[in-house]
Formats: structure tokens, C-alpha cells, sequence
């Protein structure tokens, strides 16, 4: 099968892929930028790191491509609003017009009420097709209000249900 | 901050980063593997791939570290029971013994109700720490029954609940 069929297959495959919705932030050259993602996995424990997946062509790539650190802040279920501001037309500065901003003492971003933020040094990317994986050391972790996060599932955000 | 008390924050904070719970599994010298895991992501669509994060300790390991190939089986929300067996005290053949399992054409184990799975060519591998990150082409895709994917948050088993 070619990789186009596929790729149609894998795209309404990955609807079933339950994420948590994040917010991938950073800061390069006095510019923040923040970009609404799930393609975000914890690593390992030894050391804490987590990695994240970005598209060549985000706004955000080029200041982590030059190393820029990040943060990864897990939404709540009612951050709908910075969830399509992080994802839409407006860049860098706009993108932070909604939420309850603050920074990390290595100056990233990150949102104050999240239901975690994780705070990483950039140590390693890796490049492969359109994407690039950047790995994350976790340097700083926030956690803020009961468990709540956002999910995405189904081309729609909802939150957890009952006990499976 | 050291990296013990930064892990064990992490830990804490990842009960957040809620996820969709699948079973990674292989062959390897004619011999199956089957691992319970959330530390899995889609990577891009060009060419169509996923990653997942291993420890360099799970029984899976030496197989998908030798190339095998393997597939991403995304658990639906009354799969506890193949969540619980494939992440337990037996390993090997003794985790097929609950579920439906059948093979993809390249010889991969795949679990035939499944919510979704990505059959992968294991096309690169990164180590980083304790793990070791596996790049996979998706070479098929299967989907199975109405979208209700098990999702793991704040250490227990649930599924989706109400829209956000």
C-alpha cells in the first residue's frame, strides 16, 4: 500500500489514540512562542526526560531546532480557549493573549494554573521525515488543581469518565 | 534540585498526562513479546510513523533492539484484564493467553479487537538514559468496534467522559 493510503488509515486510526492536550512553550531571542500539541511521551526517570514532537514547519521549530529549552503544560478540561488559541492563526506573542501566564526560573513560559508544567533543558533532537523529536530533561515540575486534564479523542476535547 | 526529587515529581505530576493504554508487541527468533505501555506517540505522517519509549529492562527489549518489527495495539476500556497480563510477572508466550491475538502479514502478533493498531517497521532507534526510543514506518493499519479507548490518569484505568 502506498504511503499515502496509509497515512489516510493512520490519521483516522490515530482518533483512537486518547492524549492528554498539552502546551508546548518556549522562548528564543526574547520571543515567546507556544504551540497546542499531543504528540508528547515521558521518556525515562534517569535522568527525568520527556520528548516532544514538533513539525519542521511550526512557528515554535526554529527556536528549538537552535536549542531553546521548553515546557510541556498539561491543560485542564476547561482550558479550551488557550487549547484553539495555542492552535490557530495567531504566532509568537498573540498566542498568549488567553491564560493565566508566568515564567520558570530559566525563563520559559509556562501556565500557571496547568495541571502540570514540565520545565526541560533541550539535549537532544532527532530528525525523521516532516517532524523532529526534541528530548527534554526535566529541570523544574508544577502541578496545580485537582485532576482534571483535557483529552483529545475523536477530533474532540472531553475529559475522563468514570472507571473503566 | 536533584534528579532523585525532580523524578519523583515528575511522577507525580505525569499521573496528569493522561493516555491511551496499548500493548507493544513483537517476535523475535519465533518467540512473541507483548508489553502494556503508555509511552507512545505519533511521530508524522511522511512518512506515516509512531515512537515508543522502552526500557532497556522489559523483555521486549533485545528483540526490538536486533530490528524487530512490532505493533502498537491501542487497548479498549474493558481490555483491563489484557492490560493486567501483559504488564505482570509472566512474560513471553504466557502474556498471549488473554485476548484475541492474530498476525499481521509481516508476522507481528496484533490484537484483533483492538481499538486500533499500527503494525510498525522498526526503522530507527534511539537510546537515551535507562531507554531507548524505537522510530516505526507504519506499514498497516487495522481498526476495530465504536471509539472507547482504556485510558491511564492519575494511576488508575478509565475512559473518556463527557465533552469538555
Amino acid at each position: 500500500m502506498d504511503q499515502a493510503s496509509v497515512a489516510g488509515q493512520m490519521r483516522h486510526a490515530l482518533r483512537r489514540l486518547a492524549k492528554a492536550v498539552v502546551v508546548i512553550t518556549t522562548r528564543h531571542e526574547g520571543q515567546r512562542h507556544a504551540m497546542t500539541a499531543t504528540a508528547v511521551s515521558e521518556l525515562c526517570m534517569e535522568p527525568p526526560s520527556m520528548l516532544i514532537c514538533v513539525n519542521k514547519t511550526a512557528s515554535l521549530h526554529p527556536a528549538l531546532q537552535a536549542g531553546a529549552h521548553f515546557a510541556i503544560n498539561i491543560l485542564q478540561s476547561d482550558h479550551g480557549p488557550i487549547a484553539a488559541g495555542c492552535s490557530g492563526k495567531d504566532k509568537g506573542e498573540a498566542r498568549f493573549q488567553v491564560g493565566d501566564w508566568t515564567e520558570s526560573v530559566i525563563g520559559i513560559p509556562r501556565l500557571a494554573n496547568a495541571q502540570a508544567s514540565f520545565v526541560c533543558r533541550n539535549v537532544q533532537q532527532v530528525g525523521f521525515g516532516t517532524h523532529a523529536i526534541f528530548i527534554g530533561e526535566v529541570d523544574q515540575v508544577f502541578v496545580a488543581g485537582t485532576v482534571d486534564p483535557m483529552i483529545y479523542v475523536d477530533g474532540r476535547f472531553t475529559k475522563t469518565g468514570s472507571d473503566a
